[in-house]
């Protein structure tokens, strides 16, 4: 059993902010408690953008028992208005005695003023506690406000040799079913799925979320360059969730149009031939997609990863074995010469799911010259 | 802590059985502990092939105290005179009351009749304790003393695509050190370690087992179907330990001349040109070579797996990713079309070693028709 301290009220507050992962939107995950004369008196979190913060839905749980309090948070408090009032002013004006933050806020507009208001105000504040924790919920929201891209994260599912389907093309079913499960979750909790449009031909997949109880859709987004994915694929027709399509300017201009006129955003993507995947990521943080799964084909894959664009990669492992030169892998670039130039994941975590085995981690690329990649390409 | 009870002295005697992997050649390795009036008063292992079986180690401990008491074996006792004399009459010699016996022996010679012996003579036998593990603690010893074939084991260090090198052939290194320390573990566990000739060329490596302490050097099996490996090669010329090389009937016969003069045996397979590596297998397990770690390259692993000559699979996963279509890969070769003929890894056990993953089973086929299988080629 845990020891009841800061750690015990902060993991419930880190629980509430982990559930409500993928609905959001660009906004943080966020939990609260408030504690008072050794009990649990409010709880919150941020549920949806625009809507109270998790801070105010747990002081008005706790009403006047708020005063004197002590209310742990996942988030430093804001200290500006946005959508809503700022936190920091509720907190003062309830009167709680002291504020719990695990981290705190990188966005610009806050970064450790929420924390100086209350501590201005006479609140005891102390920060870092599950720090660790807190940061990886929002890594997600830290990537978008601080760059202004989306958080990209590649999912394969392979056989042992790193095949993504034979060589025929046939790929139902590599992963078992629990795999996939968690794949429809991972769906819910992006803002975005992305795959180019060699994996529409192939499987003319629906890329909806799908799972034993209703989930959220992320936006479809089909890297395109040639806008050659036909109007009639479930993704361009079946309406279940909004659908971009990236492309270049050389594109179809009466493709454009037909795509348009079924209220579908084609985004061109540079001069061409090639989507450049950099200039797509700006595009989808403009428009407030701030987290992307990437659920391929190989080229895509390894175009991202070629181009530095990747911040975490989950790869599920079928213990299969299927052979063929011709079959695709699961990252298609023209690949380095030396063992010292790979990409490294760091971060590892491994986890069995039945007979399957998912490795996922962060990439990390040999030298730090992100200057040199220049710009980005995509069949 | 575990209750005293079989299987508290049985798990004891398989621990033996285990360290002695490696050291008995075509022999199993078994264990053997002696309980009288509540204490162990004897112990032992089958340590080498032509010296004392584990019984006899374990019943010479015990001396006159071996009189009335359990005698806990990991396999039946033998009942035929091989090198040594017959177990089962040595433990009836001795007047021990009863034996337990984790798995019968699945030798023909003995096969349930060490057993019966016991029994006739008024000996109490319970068999089938820690069965499981008895079994698989000896399954290359089941594998050989059926078929006369030796146990195959495919070893392989890949990237998470998959690549076992990159484009231009750099494979140094791919698996971390605490890998390879494991790998040195497996050859001291194989009678023999084989590779495919393209890997001499390609690393010159030695193939011997370096540990932190001494370990036993397999015999080395290179597939080389036109006898290309130089003979300045570490392999042909070092004397590290025995060399086999397996090649074709259309080898040439000056090479092979060579070869032999420096006391290394060249074994044709097949007429050629790609050496017939059922036939292979069987020229090995005549030479009482009962177990073959394979250690690539991708190619002889493809072909392997196959010709269905594979009885257990040992992937390393290095967390890292190299790309590149001519980077070669695990397992070479024409591949399946649908992913119903995947070959599929059973009894399969994940382990992480700091940030590499070994994931290991053994394979089996989608249809069991092993007659339809053509003879085996390797170039």
């Amino acid at each position: 059993m845990q020891t009841i301290g800061d750690e015990y009220y902060m993991e419930l507050a880190l629980q509430m902010a982990e559930r409500a992962q993928g609905q959001t939107g660009i906004n943080p995950v966020v939990g609260a408690v408030v504690v008072k004369d050794g009990a649990v008196v409010g709880l919150g979190a941020h549920l949806k953008r625009g809507t109270p913060h998790a801070e105010v839905h747990a002081l008005r749980m706790a009403g006047p028992l708020a005063e004197g309090s002590t209310v742990y948070v996942t988030l430093e408090p804001c200290s500006h208005y946005g959508m809503t009032p700022p936190c920091a002013e509720r907190l003062i004006e309830d009167k709680v005695a002291r504020v719990v933050v695990a981290t705190e806020d990188p966005n610009p507009q806050v970064a450790g003023r929420g924390i100086g208001l209350l501590r201005q105000n006479g609140i005891e504040v102390t920060t870092g506690v599950l720090r660790d924790r807190a940061v990886a919920l929002n890594r997600k929201f830290i990537k978008y406000i601080t760059t202004g891209l989306p958080y990209v994260t590649i999912k394969t599912a392979s056989t042992l040799d790193g095949k993504i389907a034979t060589k025929t093309g046939d790929s139902k079913w590599i992963s078992n079913e629990a795999s996939r499960e968690i794949v429809h979750t991972m769906r819910h909790r992006h803002q975005g799925i992305m795959v180019g449009s060699g994996t529409v031909l192939a499987d003319d997949p629906q890329l909806t979320t799908r799972l034993a109880v209703p989930g959220l859709d992320p936006v479809r987004i089909i890297v395109d360059s040639t806008l050659r994915v036909p109007v009639a694929s479930r993704v361009l027709s079946d309406g279940a969730a909004p659908t971009l399509v990236l492309t270049t300017e050389m594109a179809d201009r009466a493709k454009m149009a037909v795509l348009a006129e079924r209220g579908i955003e084609v985004i061109p993507c540079g001069a061409g031939p090639h989507v450049d995947l950099q200039l797509a990521l700006q595009r989808l943080g403009e428009r407030e997609i701030s987290s992307v799964l990437v659920e391929g084909g190989g080229r895509l894959n390894g175009s991202l990863l070629e181009k530095r664009l990747v911040d975490e990669i989950v790869l599920f492992f079928a213990p299969k074995l299927i052979g063929g030169g011709e079959a695709p892998g699961s990252f298609i670039f023209s690949g380095y010469e030396k063992m010292s130039e790979a990409v490294t994941l760091t971060s590892v975590e491994v986890e069995t799911i039945g007979d399957n085995v998912c490795i996922q981690g962060r990439p990390v690329w040999p030298e730090k010259e992100q200057a040199d990649i220049q710009g980005s390409t995509e069949a």
